[in-house]
């Protein structure tokens, strides 16, 4: 008969029991096929309830430790492969985290948003409209390529912002522009070659590796990416930002586009990704037109992205693609679940057509072209200015900077990382041995404007050396 | 002299010109090389201010279609690839979207939960809170695991609800099952063979094919999973849902599960994939333990979601890896941005910390059990209980019938349809040809108990033809 001691029980009897009998046949104290004692006989023998006894057996029934042969009583079940992964040694829990951002008195490397900016009382409002008013479609499936309204809302936003014209059938939604780079690759096929600009945003290539996509480079001049350059790599797809290249900010003109645009009418399976990651920063003019807008030929994949624009903590980023395009994505692609929820695609989505978004974008673009100007203003002052060029390209959230120097980046850098200042070189940013040095990027968008200039006589002080 | 009639002019004037030249230039009017009028000629000659014509310049020499070289004047770029990629003929516009669910008198196959469950005013309650208390937070990037906060819950909720011992950072959130399914294979690799259960769940098996892997079935028993069925595929990797297995509700004991860890261990490499997509409706007893917490080994992936617990329309699932894998995962994927929104994540981090999700599944598995009574009475009232056997499993969202007919499933199923009632049957579940006939899936989550007992009749109807 088996006993245990009643007394040690926490929480419910039922669970102790079946605790203690399963841990008896796991040590191999009950075996295989042995008899347990009767509900009856076991409850009489230790005072307590049969139904309690019941509960236990049934747990262990159905976790199959043990099985019943109806009038004759319960047995034992067969463990047979429990012996061999029994735990033999404790395992460490020696997990390595990434380390966290370390805390620099200038960084000038920081590229993400102002996040005092981020409309919060406004979002907090538009959401809090969009749960009472939209119940019912918040609980209904989104469409794989994302809700109606919001790809309305951005086909609107496309139209006036960028001079684009676009179906809201044409536009996929998706949990970030990572998730969509996924997307594509299963769109257009892994066999074939992709080409990125060099230098480029080395997260793209990070991401088609995953793919086991190995990227081919193209170099870009004062254009962009060079035509030679892409052909000669032999690339199916060319991925590229011609409206503001990362990290030079380079706008790829007319000429240049149609080349490319060319190169992808040559063939069959040649597309090009256009990521247009930041083009709501335009700070003079009209913004540029679209690569996709010049396309007549169904070549160009349009992507962008709500992370600058809004906050890349909210992950929304969408791609427009040509008819045939989106017609393959709902033919192979469409058992997908849209990333994002519907919560966020509804707010979002109301936020864009009550006019909150421009007002928004218009919001930062100027705290951006100040906080551009005094960063400027502030290197002009320090005695950086006397060693260094700026090279302005009227767009993006950041500028580069070309410094006289016989120091070789990677020394600068480190000397810099030392006074707890980081800045990141163009150099950085290229995936083949590259003689272009001594160029730094300045990015301002969440940079204290006095320490940066500090920041900058530390730099002068470190090249004076 | 460039002359336009200015009447037309819409917007900007800047804009008119602008468009009007690259017009010309892109019809040949206007040639390469070809010199502009000066700005100050221009103006003067129609009556216009230079700095309109100035403005309509500068945008014209930013998109590259004009160049200036200075003390010269303005000229027509090179543009040579552009007559190449010129709009021959429209596209059409003709994109085909997914047709949208057909309405049915009655939707056995609907296994979505039941809208009106969301506990929308306390998720909005906590989502407000969230914005106001947490704005630093939600501005700051997020872990690629996920953030901290949430990861606790999580951990918390599966030591208290499934009895697992889980490390928070061995926790990676993603939006949605899918999602996850493929970081497995970029953690995994896609050399690997995957098997799947057989009849089971489609959608592993179409992500998994986007990574160019071709899913092995292996058969099921009253057991789940057969060990020889697994050891015959060649697989490396076992893809099971051993608690509750779609869509026979059968909930593997432990015995097979050894048999399964078993295997796992005989090769480096072999890994287990426990998808435990509704474990929280198991209506009777204690849960099932899960093969995580039985693994010593480091062998099995544990996955689980909120889209039944909570709604699919929020995307957010989770994996808890073995600690070498969270440490591959750290390693190799962690550029990877979070795909789910910090403002759900904290949210959901904070309704689960406060006890609103404890809550709000007790009041579904309520809920869930009192529609699984009502269906099985309506079923037992209807005289389609004269030829059908209900299988219950005591869990999940949905049971099977089996019918005893003569008639072929496809015929069945086809004349249900006719009659506007949709039921799916088991052996559309299965990978491979199958003799397993004449059972169908009972969904209930989501369904009007009176439609259901008249369709049961209707059903009944048909079988008597």
């Amino acid at each position: 008969m088996l006993t245990y001691n009643f007394a040690e029980a926490q929480g419910a009897l039922y669970e102790y029991i079946y605790q203690r009998i399963k841990d008896d046949i796991m040590e191999g104290n009950l075996r295989q096929g042995e008899k347990l004692p009767s509900k009856r006989a076991f409850a009489k023998n230790n005072g307590i309830s049969t139904i309690t006894i019941q509960n236990a057996y049934d747990q262990l029934i159905s976790e199959g430790y043990i099985y019943a042969i109806p009038q004759k009583g319960y047995y034992v079940a067969k463990l047979e492969g429990m012996k061999k992964v029994q735990r033999e040694s404790s395992l460490s829990l020696n997990i390595n985290m990434p380390e966290e951002r370390p805390v620099y008195a200038a960084d000038l490397s920081d590229n993400r948003m102002n996040p005092e900016l981020f409309p919060f009382s406004i979002w907090a409002k538009v959401l809090r409209r969009t749960i009472s008013d939209k119940s019912g479609e918040l609980m209904e499936a989104s469409p794989a390529g994302g809700i109606g309204e919001l790809r309305t809302a951005i086909a609107e936003h496309l139209k006036s912002f960028r001079g684009m014209l676009v179906d809201p059938d044409q536009i996929v939604i998706g949990a970030g522009t990572e998730y969509l780079y996924g997307l594509i690759v299963q769109l257009l096929g892994n066999g074939k070659q992709y080409c990125v600009e060099n230098p480029g945003y080395r997260k793209i290539v990070q991401v088609y590796r995953q793919y086991h996509i190995t990227c081919r480079y193209a170099d870009i001049d004062e254009m962009g990416m060079t035509f030679e350059g892409l052909r000669d790599t032999g690339a199916d797809i060319a991925h590229i930002s011609p409206n503001h290249h990362f990290p030079t900010g380079i706008t790829m003109p007319a000429g240049r586009r149609y080349e490319i645009l060319a190169w992808a009418n040559e063939r069959e399976g040649r597309y090009i990704v256009e990521d247009d990651y930041d083009s709501e920063f335009r700070l003079n003019g009209k913004p540029i037109p679209t690569l996709f807008s010049m396309d007549a030929c169904e070549k160009v994949i349009y992507m962008n992205t709500f992370s600058k624009s809004l906050t890349p903590t909210i992950r929304i980023s969408y791609m427009v693609l040509p008819v045939h395009l989106i017609n393959r994505f709902y033919r192979e692609l469409s058992f997908y679940a849209c990333t994002v929820s519907n919560f966020e695609q509804y707010t979002l989505a109301a936020f864009m057509k009550q006019g909150y978004f421009e007002k928004h974008i218009n919001r930062m673009r100027l705290y951006y072209s100040r906080q551009r100007k005094k960063m400027i203003e502030a290197i002009k002052k320090s005695k950086l200015n006397e060693v260094c060029e700026i090279i302005e390209n009227d767009s993006g959230l950041h500028f580069l900077i070309r410094i006289k120097t016989d120091r070789e980046d990677v020394e600068i850098l480190q000397a810099l990382a030392e006074r707890k200042i980081r800045v990141n070189a163009l150099s950085e940013y290229f995936f083949t041995p590259s003689e272009k040095k001594h160029c730094f990027i300045i990015n301002y968008s969440n940079v204290d404007i006095e320490q940066a200039g500090k920041a900058c006589d530390v730099f002068y002080a470190i090249l004076a050396q």
